[in-house]
């Protein structure tokens, strides 16, 4: 069973910045990982582009899979067999996976919701499906994740607040169902309840007290990051984060930039993920100290400085951004990976940067010169 | 300068089986390769999925770059600039650049051959080129290859004898234009000529006599696996091996399978290229000890054993044929470069078993053994 240690809590305040940045540690049955801390997304059982060696360089401790996907995708049948997710694909520190909600939103064809749960159609063939809350629980029991999430109705933005409701209300009682049956099955694999409530503040707080009385040992803001301007996401999480029990850990679900992770540290938030990191490799677009960088531009062309001289990731110790240039232009499979190292490894060292800052008791400070080294 | 040294010829015979294999080495600028000797290719300046270190983990002693298509991209001045193509790409042991001339028959537009050279069109946007002899030496000499290949004029299958006798004699012209534009420079590249012929007997030593009158210190059979039925490849092999000068390495370019390879070496040959191992990889296409398997196969879903059980290489050492069947299915990129790794290493560890059959003097028996388990 997870456990959740806060090793230091900031509570400074500088003009109007505010840090309300933790240092803290949870402990699962795969190992302990670091928070705050962003997990990469491996969301068909790989980390797109990189090995598990590579991403233990780039120093990181847990990862997450998406529930749907793998649903689909090689299937529960797959990976049960194969004696679970860690197994299958060879990884053995913490894992979380999804409940399938945000795919619901996304990708799935045609899903239906009903107190029962998301009837659904598969992007891949078209096939129907249904998650119950139960069902989500048992799958993810089954890809024997250290994290598991309830199934919720993630909303797009704009929503009115008739529908963010009704999703709000599916979302409470699926997490009370699914807790339930978490219970009642004694999986030793920790499960999480998701705040809605859409861009509303006061259904943000009816759906954290909703879900703050069930007894989840970790509580996500979901429904963030689904379209809606930077403000409204910043002002959700400002909103919402302090609602949840200080004593657990608080997980954004899904974004974001690395200004986002700086801000929303500060707001007193413990996990990230996004898909940012590795697919804005995937399409040239490196993140750097000094702000991000298009590889394919033409003035790296005879460059042999690294993507970022502040940056100790294989690829900025091994490769000049005019060979990264040639290979992202060729399409070489050998340019996804390289730029795909450079940017989970920035994510995750800036991770690390933070919670050095966080114990240091110099967050605050940490923040302006973070902006500062990027307005250059 | 390149030394050749034999350690070690059989002349051995088995019935209707000979063995003419010979074991030796090739030392380089940038150390010592065993022969015989597979050469994986790095068309663009990178293996297709794999990085340098995985190159050496599958124990690569020397790679092959494309002329053309480094020409191309990233252009001459860029890896002049970047100070030679080893240095660019991270590989600091052996390379062999070939001269364009597969190119110029497989993949250039309108290419155009005269005594001057080749005029073509970019196959990337059309641009119009010339390569002549010395330029192909000159090209060669900025990527900085260990072993640089004489402009050839390759021809494709069928070809009549007037249109072979053509390729024949303008080859011949190239090669002396090239060779003396070579010493001229005293470049300490070394350069290979490439005999051709078609699939005419008398051709093919018409060429070598020719091409052998020329001091280079090593020959290739060029114009082979060009779409002619195996055993005409196998007949110009064995008549062409024999004529030319045993004290100098003798490559077949473009060629082939694993069993290809164990025939091609029983005839004397030191050197191989190809772009099987990779290229079949992405596509699924595994070697084993007991011939190929098709990854994505329904077979395998569940299939918790490795690719080859014989087979020491870090995808077998650590993943499961139900994992590369899921990722090849699912078109991770992960797949690529694991189903690379694997067959790459295949090849190689073959080269090696082969090296240490001739070291024993069992090169036949090797050779009924290799045959008997693909058999079962």
């Amino acid at each position: 069973m997870l456990k959740f240690k806060i090793l230091k809590q900031s509570n400074k305040s500088n003009g109007s910045d505010h840090c309300r940045a933790r240092l803290g540690t949870i402990a699962t049955d795969h190992g302990v990982i670091d928070t705050p801390i962003f997990m990469p997304v491996g969301t068909l059982g790989s980390v797109k582009a990189v090995s598990v060696e590579e991403l233990d360089n780039c120093k990181a401790q847990i990862i997450l899979g998406n529930t749907y996907h793998l649903y689909l995708r090689p299937g529960c049948d797959v990976i049960e067999h194969m004696d679970g997710l860690h197994e299958f694909i060879r990884w053995n520190k913490p894992m979380l996976t999804d409940s399938g909600g945000f795919q619901f939103f996304s990708l799935a064809k045609l899903a239906k919701f009903s107190d029962e749960g998301v009837a659904f159609q598969s992007h891949i063939d078209g096939s129907r499906h249904m998650f119950s809350p139960e069902k989500a629980v048992e799958i993810q029991m089954i890809l024997g994740s250290d994290i598991m999430m309830s199934l919720d109705w993630c909303i797009g933005y704009p929503a009115d607040e008739k529908q963010t409701m009704e999703a709000l209300n599916k979302t409470t009682l699926w997490a009370k169902r699914g807790f339930d049956f978490w219970q009642e099955k004694g999986a030793v694999n920790n499960l999480f309840g998701i705040v809605q409530g859409g861009m509303y503040k006061h259904l943000r707080t009816l759906s954290a007290e909703q879900l703050t009385q069930i007894d989840f040992p970790g509580f996500a803001i979901g429904g963030l990051s689904v379209g809606e301007p930077k403000e409204f996401m910043y002002e959700m999480a400002c909103h919402t984060l302090p609602l949840l029990p200080a004593n657990k850990p608080r997980y954004i679900m899904g974004v974001g930039t690395p200004e986002d992770l700086v801000e929303l540290v500060g707001m007193g938030c413990d996990m990230f993920d996004c898909v940012m990191p590795s697919r804005n490799a995937r399409n040239g677009q490196l993140f750097t100290s000094k702000g991000t960088i298009n590889i394919p531009n033409a003035k790296f062309r005879f460059d042999k400085g690294p993507i970022d001289t502040d940056c100790n990731c294989y690829t900025c110790q091994n490769y000049s951004r005019s060979y990264l240039r040639h290979l992202y232009k060729s399409r070489e499979l050998l340019a996804y990976r390289l730029n795909t190292i450079h940017n989970i490894y920035y994510y995750l060292d800036l991770m690390e940067k933070m919670r050095d800052a966080i114990k240091q008791d110099r967050f605050l400070e940490f923040k302006r010169e973070f902006y500062s080294k990027r307005q250059k």
